[in-house]
């Protein structure tokens, strides 16, 4: 396969979830992927139709081969918008939300766009007295650790890799119609020690329970009073969900049995246990 | 001020560094920010000289007010090019790049553009021996709490938004010429209690050290016995960053300090301490 | 007041909460109290009907002037039964219970008991293969430390008080009906520190997904491969919920300003925050 | 067996030690256990020869097949009353109690009673300038954690199975004499990982120490300037000891080899150790 | 006071305490006290009458004006052959030993020597299938934290500095006879907040339990598989207790209260909390 | 061997580094090895040239059959000239010191003396407002945890006893020339878990920042305000470190797989990992 073969995905970001900022990263995390090309646009932390629709034009304009939308609340207009823009283009297209959108699943089916909705990827405290860019951002890197270590990160990017493969390959690709809850992370560990698994589920499950106060406290309180101590708290859960996602990773060191998956020259996954020898290509390993 | 007359920002982003992932969203962390409107195009991991000319038109396109690269190592082909375009456009520049930038200081000075030089956003880990896209998220995770914590983001985005303030004036920005180094830290932290300060510059400066064994392991080190043991050891000390960081935080949480700045609606900070309160603006806040 | 004309409390435990252990022992932690002699009569961990029948009439022997039932999922056979007897007998009654009580709140209020429903007092994971004796010591263990930590304990202790004062003043007890859930823990809290709020506030939350995720466990899932993870995850955010919980009072500690509210002798609470001094009687505490 | 056949246990509780609260719990963990049937009545925190009188006829009729008596100091009058009614009614009688215990061990094997005495089941810190209802939760939680994680639990929850099972095979049961101090929490530990007991053994042997200080901040301190630290430092003592028996726990994680001995339905104990797999009954385990 | 007229402290240091090795850089701990200069002499590990007998003459020819030894338990035959010696000089002598040296407390006083007996300055785990150097120095790390942070090694200095003043002053120096037990370190520390006193205070409780669990494993058990779990929950304590320890000056930090005294460049002490400020001679304080 | 036979090893300490208080127990931490006696004499924490000529006619009345020196600087004339004096008296000699003494090594060579010089010994935070006797002691202990936890001490420690082992066999010891940075932390481990040799040299890499840090502080900044937060933080990494240490430790507990390595009695190493089992002579271990 030469460079020109590259597949190519573009990616739209608008509004920003914890899956959002490190999104294209995951896919070629040493920066050496021979067989895809990667382009992200995004419209900051905003994601009005105004916003999303300046933005439209410029990704389709990428050429890509593959279209993933993220946002926050799929439901919501500007999100919309953009996969409908993305549907009508005629490329595979494959949305990531999180739990509000899992209101919109049927529409989502009935598009034919693939879908992936993470419920442990917490709405944010957005209340003014609480939240400035620094706390922003250290809530961020809580439900990234969360996110990473639970295997949400890799779930995605897995589901990604395939829609890429199969069109490496030729073929017409199967696009994800995946709600991640706790079940999922559980039944997608690649944690060889049970209580490893059991913490990392625990901190995607406090992960879900952020969401359900930050909703409350943005949503339902209306006096800074009442919601001040709930964005907080749920600021305070997510801390705790990633010292809990550390310790899952600090378990699997123990016995030196910690998974890792990293991306081969021409896209494949190998993967490793032992820390240090080679990773190896699974056996079955899907080639592009 | 309508929102026609927003200041358009526009982030180039080629490559990864720690300030990477969530910059766009520090300008503007509760989406309501009326003065500006916030455009990303970024080139994934990868950041060749053909992925940045693929995607300089795209960011030109957007006809931005200020525009912004940000990538490792400046000094490299990719980023080099892209703020080459960018000067070229008349437009005012920002490069914002890690430690080994600080080698072409003084082409950027005579280019005219800005920089900010992050001596504690480190080279990740990059051995296919150790890193796969769950590791590269996590050491963003524990670099991106550091940053944050340390009060690094915070100092960009001032940067960027004392451009953007003046642009809304109408007035011809000054462009910032910035090396973060732990001085640099200390001297801007707004921690009200000392040992919370130490505690974070403490952090930062184990991100330095990150950066230094990394280096070794990436670019000296030939046999993977011998890097694979110094990039685990790097990332060991990012997590332990992480969680000083943390502590920084928690020291001044104890007697309810802990330094809130938020963009107010117009753009322009508020700042507050006791949690219960409401943000004021400080006095001398400057308006747009 | 001679100690003949104590007050007599009844406390009838069928099966176990985490609020259960400790209950009569928060009546009178220094065991010093004169106005109060407690009796308490267990079924241990069963709650059949049966149980409870054969346990009843020794706790009506008891002649007591207040009545307390506790239980999980006071809608079962065995803690109706017990309530019945109760209301029965003539004495004011108060229903301790845990999450699913609240499907029988209108029941309750219509028999005329008191009740306290506790939201974030979760279901053990009582699967054979997890829950051992070890394990549920443990569990129960860490929920304690939440709910007194979080001043649910306190606040059950207070509603119980109230009552006695009233029947020790020759009054009509107002009974208790409330709903403890996280707007409850916030509302009542004695922390000074706004901080240590929210980590309270937090680890209930996190309590309170424990219940969700064991009720999953224990009524949903019937195969061990898909339940014995979600029971390990469950206790696993319990610990969690625990530390957060002496963070909490840790950083209250920093600041000596911890609220401490012991009963005097008379039965009344003084209150006191710096460790050093002495507690006083709030101004317009309640006399016995 | 029929249930009609149960085995009746009878536990009188006077006053509180770490190991009351959740001793009936201990010996049917999962509700399920047919074999027994288990009643107890407390006195609350109050144990004087008044309160114990006047809880030991309901006690008695319950009719237990055998008799455990649980309090701090046997050798004070209540206790001593409530093992004298026990010993005359003929039923075999289980003394358990804290370190003060140990002074009366040579009337108890005269009267014939079993014993547990427990010197790391530590006095609490009673002064009313500290201990209020949250501080006396907290502290049980603590004590129970390193009780529970350090095999304490499981040894008088074993000797007391084992009269039940005497019992019930019509056998003459040997009732305990057993003083457990550190040796035999070593000698009796299911730890597979020596460290691991270490830890838990190390927990132990700090809620010694927190007895000898509270003993000297409780009986020989008279002033509260002398005796508020000391009873501080005591409980920050059971503090640590609990995170060093989590810890014990956390170690035994790491290689899926944490022993768990759940009870049977028959009441027999089973054993397992790693998480996914089913309990087994261990070869020569005793039936009921 | 020129140098020439330093005070000259020697230390005879034979087999190892805690407090050993740093004890003459407590002194100057910035090697810039006028007023002084120290010698010491060690036997290594080894404290038999042979090697105390050889060190002896070097110490003396030092020409000291003040003598200190220090060693385990002074009743061994080295250690009193050392301060007969010293005795016998003339020269006013300290004896500075673990908790053993309490039995020769009148012997002591007898002498007419000074004497320190530190009570949690505890034995090692001194066991060859457990000791190796490297466990020497960690547990010497974790006892040493314990001492410094619980103001003991501040006390002993300052006992030192206080025969040292005198004879500056040309007076005859008053010698310490002091057992440092709980209750000392309770009175003399300079923590400001009475919950970082209760932390220090614990921790040094702890290492008194060291000890004990130490003289059991090293002096009564035989076998090594009784006593290799005590001294590994031993030195458990010990890294427990240095945990604590450090907790302590984290509670002080939190208020930036944290007591530093360090001395002059005249040997006097100075005093300070908040970091930011200078050291100020206490009001009072004895110059030289 | 008789005991007249034993090597006298002569250790002269002028001022402190990390390895300076423990470095003669290191080599016979069980107090018995027959084949050696030790010697110390130390200048307190002065290095003057003046101090040192006074302390070196004692070290070499000793008459010691090898001599080490160990303080900060090799460069600085109070320890230059200490080992002229042990070059000149013919027996081997050692100079242990920290990263400064790099500068020295071709002299070190050319005098034809052994040197050990580690980096990762860093500079204490040697200012008047931040350092008092306290802060250095628990500053060393930090290190101290370090240098131990790294394998560093071992090192140290292995070089000096071959050069016994050789004097011993009556050979001409082969003296070390080692510069001890984290490439020979890793090269020399004997952590069995890679993770937990990446967080022995991770701690060790953070020491060497804290050098980095501390010579800024103490060296380059003049101003109080400047300076104290830079000692502070360095100390606070110190901190860090000495915690990541420790979680090496811990990791490697987790599969009872730590290393211990005890002298013999004849001062032969022997070795272990699992704990409950003896220490045997490694194959060919090097008799003396």
């Amino acid at each position: 396969m030469t460079e020109k073969q590259s597949i190519r995905v573009g990616i739209l970001k608008c509004g920003n979830i914890g899956t959002s900022p490190l999104l294209e990263l995951l896919l070629d995390e040493l920066a050496d992927r021979k067989d895809i090309r990667v382009r992200t646009v995004t419209t900051g932390s905003k994601m009005t139709l105004e916003d999303v629709e300046d933005a439209i034009p410029k990704m389709l304009e990428f050429s890509s081969d593959v279209l993933v939308t993220i946002s926050p609340n799929a439901a919501l207009p500007g999100p919309a918008k953009a996969r409908e823009a993305f549907v009508s283009s005629g490329k595979p297209t494959i949305v990531i939300t999180d739990a509000p959108g899992k209101r919109v699943k049927a529409d989502l089916e009935k598009q034919g766009v693939g879908y992936i909705v993470i419920t442990g990827d917490p709405l944010i405290g957005a209340r003014k007295e609480f939240l400035d860019p620094t706390e922003m951002a250290l809530f961020n890197s809580n439900v990234s650790k969360v996110l990473a270590a639970a295997g949400v990160y890799r779930i995605v990017q897995q589901e990604i890799d395939k829609v890429i493969y199969a069109i490496g390959a030729g073929q017409t690709p199967v696009l994800p119609r995946l709600v991640i809850d706790i079940t999922v992370v559980r039944d997608n560990s690649v944690f060889i020690n049970p209580y490893a698994r059991a913490k990392a589920m625990a901190a995607y499950g406090m992960a879900e329970k952020v969401a359900d106060i930050n909703a409350l406290a943005c949503f339902v309180e209306k006096e800074s009073l009442k919601y001040i101590p709930l964005v907080a708290s749920a600021h305070e859960i997510a801390q705790a969900a990633a010292r809990l996602a550390d310790e899952a990773r600090e378990t699997e060191k123990c016995t030196d049995s910690l998974m890792r998956k990293p991306h081969a020259k021409d896209g494949r996954l190998k993967s490793k246990t032992q820390l240090m020898l080679d990773p190896t290509f699974d056996e079955g390993t899907q080639a592009n």
